[in-house]
């Protein structure tokens, strides 16, 4: 049902967390004291691919103040090995390290200071196996199995698939073909090939991963800075034998996820740490340098060629994408998979065929971040695009809007059709900057690039929505405040339906033990999947104090109207909470509204849930004697659908696309032989508020053409797809010099245009 | 429906609380450890009634460690009165102090010696006003009034009368009359009247009363050792100014209530202490001798006056009940209404007048004790039962049955009819002692008695019941674990519901932000209300699996049957776990039943909700040369309507009679012009494991006439009222002495006989 009128959606609604977060009151799993508490520091492997031959902890067990020490010894019997796509990771090495950076060993003490001591004297005898350093090292003839029994170890039991079977370090090949690709670019007037790299990058949330556990005889307590509580829970269950019921993760604010912490990461450690401790809680707070050792995105390598007719058609393409997936599966093989779909891009395309493979190698794992899979594949897609509507002569804004799959069109065969209008958006971001109008001067470009992405939502969230005997609201949603202010808009979702005051709204953290279901907190899901399932249970609460109401007032049900908290009948208005009070009999009792959403039940069946959308548009200068690029302007268009919370859509689009600027001008985690060499933020540079453009602007196109409450659909993570090839781009204009390696530093571009000069 | 087998409900289930019980490692409100706790310490009022002059508190605060100082001074902004029947009670004094012990302020320290030493330094001079030590004091001519505005101030707002309007101490005024008293006695046979006191009781529970408040901003969080979490939410709410979801009211194991933990008692005072401490959280975690000054159990003076015929039958009773309520009203007006029930007694009684008064006096305030008004007035009534039962020379067992209310024939008109057969309850307690088959001894006696109270419980509860995707479920229901077992009792009643094995079920503490509302844990009510709410949210769960599975399975809800945890349908047999995640497509998700119960909605509209019937039968000695008591066997019968868990409740029903044991031989607060003279456990003898009579039974009596679940009906406060008349009837028996004041220490045993011998 279209609604026409909003009181609490579309407003610019403060937020829950405002006051707490800005005077510092907020609280985040770190900041958790519990009585006993233990600090956990954990032993990492400085070998990047060795045998463990000894472990000797006698030494650190006898220093004063030291409580136990975890190793592959305290494992024997439980399944210590963890992973939502393969259980291919142990929580502690065991027989072998495969990266720098790997847990050897934790040490639980009285304090931090001497759990560090401690590590010290732990003695640990390797022996060095050879260095996959590399996915070529990993993908030569002869090269070590990393994993060498992995599809029997683990399968890919979330998705229901399994692991590669053939015996290398290819952790997972997603493979996707249709039509003739080979006829296809026989039919082809013109072949662009191109290969392109991107760098692996890292999270960097303001809070590295901590997790608090408490395990008792007959109950497991997490307190962890976690995006996907409920899984965590499944997982820590299956690996310690306990029913669902008995381990409860709590998960308080959490300092900013971007997919680093997506699944489990250090939980399982921290709980068999715990497991050893009497009772006592663990806590193991990570510093920046170690979450740098513990998750990060895949870098990759993709070959792209296009065949097109002259009129500027798509007629075929091939991509190739080699994806370094590090020493453990983590999402690996989901990275894959949306890879596939994302460098086929959102274009009519009859012949293709798509290989991704991710690759093991003896390095930190690489797993969720923001668009999974998507700067990686969209960065030489984009770039690609302009490089064919170059060769063809055709402006790359009209070769785009001509290939677009239009809304209903479908990109693969099962997959649910484009349910977007992709034109509208990138129209607005060329227009923003100015586009086919700016005069051209030397060294000044503009570029444009579109991110569409298949959502890897799962549509399955449960919610509750309690109104209170005094007419306050309570949500109880398990989707994780993870700083996108999720708590915020459920709230005014809620707030909408049921029409009260947005303020008489609460929405509190994540606790599995009462909070209903929810999948996870990512995938730019909770709007669209939780908000529907926010909807529903506040409907259905809408019902329920309808039925209350014509109940106590003795009236029938068409004869009573809810409006701003008030039941209204005749000339009768009373608040929510005297229905309530009146329903039983005093001022107490409560009514909840329940809300469920699944596949089939009110989403569509097919997948993805949404496919998100969002476009960028850049003015910029490059200075030719130094390679520097200055930003003029950036616009970030994102299809929201509907924004429930406009400010907040636009926060978020901004801090995709500034997430983004970070892998196209500065961040690349740099590896030597398997060691990490800048696991620092000075060495490893992050955008500051200096590297703004000087106009950085968001645009919100608002269709409702979502499948989430109002015409919602998921946004936040397009904003970081965009900006690389949109960049690149400009600087081809501007300069006529291609780039195809990210990031763009000064260095990079500087070399690029000395070399094109030469060649 | 009445259902025949039982695979959960009925047997004795290993209690949930057990292990982490015995271990010691149950966490209750005082083991909670916050960061930058506090510790809060009370300063109490040395005088029984006098004005506060001035109140310095610089030296205190200026004490290195002391962070601030809460006194009248800081109530400025908020509502500081409180109360659930009268809010007479402010907070912490304002003007005046009203008893011994009253607060007066309250040092938040960083740890507890400093804020003990800070009380020392706090400077109060106070101008003294005339102690009311007594009732006669209080109501005395001309006795100054304790509440000048109590009727101005408060109202009787939950139940929705008000307070004695009337310029006296008399809080409250409860009178009940039926037919022509002045008839009844007229054509009385015989006039039998006497005069019975009973002494003034304090709790003990293992835990004093403990309270850590954390004040926000914008929120509170109270974790506290309360029976009543939502009303302590609603109340903190109403005073501070927040929604109720705001305040969070977190409830522990809590180590015993016996009603001393219902309603509020020093949650607004640490709340207030919060509230100025800058957003560090406060523990006010008392000692058994602060908790004694904090609530007690009402002594109360009763007349009671009777008139029989020949053939022995009651036609008309008169009772004058004055029950001393201290210095605040707390729960003395509900107090008062029950006992004028309680004193008319389960008997068909044609005319009658009853008057019941609640006395302030300046001692401290009397609330709910196990059994509001109980052994006040059964203490009288059933004594009193025997001894005209001796002038008519009737055997007391024969009256008793003769007199009886039978099942369906009403107490007084518009209370609920008796629900109970008492004949059977009350023959079984006298054959187990051998009734009529006994040689009589000298100095041996045999003593029955018969209790039945109205009970208090509000029929209001609200619960859900979680399946989860690995099939385990989870009760969420706000029933406070007092110690009484509710949390296996109502985990029982969804497992039976279910049919699951009832180790799958758990249920968790209560959170006013997660769990549902309930009215309260006490009067007996947990086992019947909340658990009719638990099996109608088990209900709705359940048929929630079977549309599941008819949905996943594409059968016909019919072919569906329940059994074991398993769906069965045909030959398939899947687990409920498997069913969720069928439906949600994922092993995810969840099914939430969904349970209302308030008056009319199941339970009837007439209160009492069920009554609560129990019986005691004694047979002891008593050594006539020293007062000294032997209780060769003491049986308690308790009417349960259906054990849910058998030997709960006969611990239960054992533990009332051993804490009814309490004030029949040992225990009395003794005041002396306002001042407690045995504010601890050498001085006020609880009754410890020697104690016990050397045979000690407890029969249920299981007819499946309650209201509740399965039949069930409350118990656990029955045992406590039969037990001081039945061994005073069983002295008299012995010795032929009526003695009608208790304890029944041994002096005043030996001085009854003594005097008895001169007389």
């Amino acid at each position: 049902m279209q609604q026409d009128r909003f009181s609490a959606v579309g407003s610019n609604t403060k937020r829950q967390d405002a006051i707490e977060k800005v005077t510092g009151h907020a609280k985040y799993t770190g900041d958790l004291a519990l009585p006993g508490l233990l600090e956990g520091k954990v032993l990492r492997s400085a070998f990047p691919h060795a045998l463990i031959e000894s472990l000797d902890t006698h030494k650190a067990e006898a220093l004063h103040g030291v409580v136990a020490v975890l190793t592959r010894d305290d494992l024997k019997d439980i399944d210590p090995y963890y992973g939502h796509c393969l259980r291919d990771r142990p929580l502690i090495a065991i027989d072998r390290v495969r990266y720098i950076g790997e847990p050897v060993a934790v040490v639980a003490a009285e304090n931090r200071e001497t759990a560090e001591e401690a590590l010290s004297l732990i003695d640990v005898r390797y022996k060095d196996l050879p260095c996959l350093a590399s996915v070529e090292d990993a993908l030569a003839e002869g090269a070590p199995l990393l994993h060498e029994n992995v599809a029997g170890v683990g399968e890919f039991h979330e998705m229901g698939g399994v692991g590669d079977q053939k015996k290398s370090n290819v952790c997972h090949h997603e493979h996707f073909a249709k039509g003739s690709p080979d006829k296809g670019f026989e039919e082809a007037d013109e072949i662009i090939e191109e290969t392109y790299e991107f760098p692996m990058i890292y999270h960097y949330t303001m809070e590295p991963h901590t997790t608090v556990a408490k395990y008792t005889q007959e109950s497991i307590t997490l307190w962890t800075s976690s995006a996907h509580p409920f899984l965590v829970r499944a997982e820590i269950a299956h690996m310690f034998g306990l029913p669902h019921s008995k381990v409860e993760v709590v998960v308080p604010y959490v300092g900013g996820a971007f997919g680093g912490k997506s699944y489990f990461k250090i939980e399982p450690m921290v709980v068999a740490m715990a497991r050893k401790t009497a009772g006592r809680p663990v806590r193991v707070a990570q510093s920046v340098a170690e979450s740098m050792l513990t998750i990060r995105r895949h870098s990759a390598k993709c070959r792209i060629k296009t065949g097109v007719t002259h009129d500027g058609s798509v007629i075929a393409r091939q991509a190739e994408v080699v994806m370094d997936t590090g020493a453990y599966a983590d999402n690996g093989p989901r990275v894959a998979k949306r890879a596939a779909n994302r460098i086929h891009g959102p274009y009519k395309i009859k012949h293709c065929k798509i290989d991704v493979v991710a690759v093991y190698t003896n390095t930190v794992p690489a797993g969720s971040m923001r668009s999974i899979g998507g700067p990686q594949t969209i960065w030489p897609l984009e770039s690609h695009m302009d490089s064919i509507a170059e060769r063809l002569g055709i402006d790359p804004l009209e070769f785009r809007l001509k290939n677009f799959l239009r809304s209903g069109e479908e990109l693969r065969a099962g997959a649910k059709a484009m349910d977007a209008d992709l034109a509208v958006g990138l129209k607005e971001a060329a227009a923003c900057i100015g586009w086919g109008d700016i005069e051209r001067a030397p060294g000044r470009g503009l570029g444009i690039a579109v991110g569409v992405t298949d959502s890897e939502a799962m549509p399955v969230s449960v919610a509750l929505v309690r109104l209170l005997a005094d007419g306050s609201v309570m949500v109880m949603a398990g989707s994780t405040e993870v700083g996108q202010g999720t708590r915020t808009i459920l709230s005014q979702i809620a707030a909408e339906e049921l029409d009260v005051p947005v303020e008489r709204v609460t929405m509190q953290g994540t606790n599995t033990s009462s909070t209903p279901f929810d999948r996870s907190t990512g995938a730019s899901r909770s709007t669209t999947v939780m908000g529907n399932a926010v909807k529903a249970a506040a409907e259905d609460l809408r019902q329920q104090i309808i039925d209350a109401a014509a109940e106590v007032l003795r009236v029938d049900q068409n004869n009573i109207e809810l409006k701003e908290g008030e039941v209204i009948c005749g000339d009768k208005r009373l608040g929510y909470g005297k229905i309530v009070a009146l329903f039983f009999g005093m001022p107490g009792g409560e009514l909840i509204g329940r809300g469920y959403i699944r596949p089939g039940g009110g989403m569509g069946t097919q997948l993805p849930v949404f496919w998100e959308t969002g476009m960028g548009g850049v003015d910029l200068n490059v200075d030719t004697e130094t390679g520097s690029v200055k930003l003029n302007k950036y616009v970030s268009v994102a299809d929201v659908g509907k924004a429930i919370n406009p400010a907040q859509c636009e926060g978020q689009d901004e801090g995709a696309a500034i997430q983004g600027l970070g892998h196209t001008m500065f961040e690349a985690l740099s590896y030597e032989n398997g060691q990490l060499l800048n696991p620092n933020l000075i060495d490893y540079r992050v955008p500051s508020i200096t590297d703004l453009p000087v106009v950085f602007e968001s645009k919100l196109v608002e269709n409702r053409d979502g499948p989430g409450p109002y015409g919602a659909k998921g946004m936040g993570e397009s904003g970081i797809v965009s900006i690389a090839p949109a960049i690149g781009n400009a600087i081809a204009q501007a300069t006529g010099v291609r780039i195809r390696e990210l990031p763009l530093t000064p260095e990079r571009v500087w070399r690029a245009l000395k070399n094109a000069k030469r060649g």
